[in-house]
């Protein structure tokens, strides 16, 4: 396929989960229509279905787009030289969630809050929410056993646990973000460097 | 007034609220129409809109009944003679939730994300939400600051900042143990031990 074409589909298909989370951040999940997601769009319905075939298929590409950069955040940690701490990755990807949520185009937690919401009453969104924060636990899991290597956790504890621990911090923080609106990257380590071994 | 017309209206009053949580756990607060609250319950509409005036009320209450056992669940830590750590405060915590989810009526831990998300777009519920976080969230500030004077916790630390960490783990075990389905008390304390200074 030549590569202007290319191009041109990725960003058809950058405008199309653009739009759809305006639609759902505006609207909720519930509410959007692909209609709506057409009409956001500006394309028309055959491009949209071309692409998607379903509110929920868009809203799996959101998660996909939202959860991408931190493949490689983790990444980056494990490649680290240092030993590695829960603390050091808990603070990483706290910050990491707020720089994705202050990205233009919409504050993508708000979408992930909804999802959540759908997640109990729709099979098909429950599966995708469920794959993706499985993907995101498998990274506290080798960090939790790069730890465990390193020191810095007790290796007999079953590394599952921890990284459910350490996963389940992330959606607190989100919510008392966007409920409560008085936390932010720093509060939050100070408080996880008081409750922390290290 | 009488004592059994007083109870008569604490009866009805749950009805009500049951036949809400039932609606909401079913179909989403998005959904559920007081129209809905009325069939389910089993009463008339007058008699529902005495008690009422709109679903942000019922889920008021529904929020009101499910933390208000929680209230009790804090002052019996804060009344323990033996000093008080933040890993037993979430222990004791992240149990009550079962227990609370596990009863008879339905799982409220589902009303709860329904709430979650319907408070990103509905300034009413979020109102809600944030009074009864954040007087969750005072729970485990008064714990903090009990912990702090008893040495298990570094006094020169923020104690809010320390009590958005612990009151932001409890909505990630809430939703783990909703979408994915893995994780127990048991799971969580072990992890807890295992990250947590003690």
């Amino acid at each position: 396929m030549p590569k202007v074409t290319e191009e041109h589909r990725l960003a058809r298909r950058a405008q199309i989960v653009a739009a759809a989370r305006t639609c759902v951040i505006e609207q909720g999940f519930h509410k959007t229509t692909m209609a709506d997601v057409i009409q956001e769009s500006g394309l028309s319905a055959g491009a949209v279905y071309s692409y998607f075939k379903s509110k929920e298929a868009i809203v799996a590409a959101i998660a996909e787009d939202a959860l991408s950069a931190i493949d490689e955040l983790f990444e980056k940690l494990l490649a680290s030289a240092e030993p590695l701490s829960p603390l050091m990755a808990l603070e990483r990807t706290i910050a990491h969630v707020v720089t994705v949520a202050e990205a233009p185009g919409g504050d993508v937690t708000r979408v992930a809050v909804q999802a959540w919401a759908e997640s109990l009453r729709n099979e098909e969104i429950h599966e995708v929410a469920k794959g993706k924060y499985c993907q995101l636990r498998d990274h506290f899991l080798d960090i939790v056993r790069r730890a465990q290597a390193d020191g810095t956790v007790d290796p007999d504890v079953d590394p599952l646990h921890i990284a459910q621990v350490m996963f389940g911090m992330i959606p607190g923080f989100v919510l008392q973000r966007l409920l409560i609106g008085d936390v932010t990257p720093e509060t939050y380590s100070a408080g996880l460097r008081a409750l922390l071994r290290q």
